[in-house]
């Protein structure tokens, strides 16, 4: 990890924060106590920032710096509001596509779903803001730049990020491997959500209730499953495909 | 390495060779001389086997055993001849669809790309023999076991592959950025073969000449290119589209 990735000290990370910096995790000593660390408590949590509480060890890897029980890594990107992005498309006559990666965990897959989408001018990737894909060096060096390309929003909860979705007219299209409706025969012309599950636990309860159709991408070999990214660039391009006819 | 994937000492690797076994490149000590040298490269040449050049510190860093100045490192899958698969796959009525990869030098787009096209239930991927990406075991786990699926062949020269193809009937198509020709425009319902180029150089002159029409996948964003193995993943999920409607 890059010194200049990371920003330590209770202080300096309520800064960081109210500055408006884009914080992709902070990392706190577990027992930080004190009426500073409780004013930072209370930013986090009024700004929606993920932290982790770590033993000290862990910190100590990250900076030897005085951290003072607090590390925050800066993410590489600028996180967008999925509201104003999706508005937007609207307001210019847009037909919107937007990508929801509900629980990717592999960097180099995110990174690689980003590229693709960057590629077809999707309007925006969400994802949500625990348990899924840390925005790093590597992230950004899979996408091929995609990721500076294509706004990118993280969401508390995407169950919330679907209904906005749903009111603006979006069909919510689930990818499953079980569905037994091919992804050609939805039709994808108008304004869609593709959702992708994670690699191994597929689409979230809470996400699968805002679901309109789960579309497949029908097999014909011995394999069971398609990479990830690859399945996410046979849907995104399915939707160019048929919006150009 | 491990050790169990190379042969060692001259004679070992003309055994190998002359049983059938699969060697996926031979390194060979610069200057190299006397009888059973001669014998050695008689074998590989008259079995259209790669070898390369090399100090012997090279060498030295593949085995600790008396290798006499030639390692050879096996293949972790069997290679097949294009000719048989494709008649085999036409004696049964299938529609073959095989993909070409010229100069593809990236293991893991290789082993990604393998994975898409087993799930296709594709015929065969070919490869040059020099040039070309090499076939271990990262290859392996990024196709997720793919490559055990489908049958890999290698050409001393894919102009040679393609005339065969052209031969039984095939549309050969090249996969280029530059084309304005849309990939699902093409008619992919017969007898198909898709050339992918490297990520750099793109195909080949020779390949070039072979080549029936050149298809693009159409982008929107302000990202040039996608990745090869998810634009292979694209236009081979558009020939199962295609022949399924």
């Amino acid at each position: 990890m890059k010194e200049k990735n990371i920003v330590f000290g209770i202080r300096a990370v309520i800064e960081a924060v109210e500055s408006g910096k884009s914080l992709e995790k902070v990392y706190i000593r577990a027992g930080l106590q004190g009426d500073l660390s409780h004013q930072l408590f209370n930013v986090l949590k009024e700004n929606h920032i993920v932290w982790q509480t770590v033993p000290a060890e862990r910190l100590a890897r990250l900076t030897t710096g005085n951290h003072q029980g607090v590390v925050a890594v800066m993410s590489p990107i600028e996180y967008h509001d999925i509201r104003e992005v999706v508005e937007n498309s609207l307001a210019i006559g847009k037909v919107p596509l937007v990508l929801l990666l509900d629980g990717i965990t592999d960097v180099r897959n995110f990174g690689a779903i980003a590229r693709s989408a960057a590629c077809a001018g999707a309007d925006a990737i969400v994802l949500p803001e625990k348990g899924s894909v840390q925005v790093n060096a590597d992230a950004i060096k899979t996408s091929a730049g995609g990721l500076f390309n294509i706004p990118v929003c993280r969401s508390k909860n995407l169950w919330f990020v679907l209904k906005f979705l749903k009111e603006k007219g979006f069909t919510i299209l689930g990818a499953s491997e079980k569905s037994d409706y091919p992804y050609y025969k939805a039709d994808l012309r108008g304004p869609v959500a593709i959702v992708m599950g994670s690699e191994d636990k597929g689409i979230s309860s809470q996400v699968h209730k805002m679901i309109d159709s789960y579309v497949s991408i029908p097999l014909k070999g011995e394999i069971e499953s398609l990479n990830v990214s690859v399945a996410a660039g046979i849907l995104i391009f399915e939707v160019l495909r048929q919006r150009a006819q």
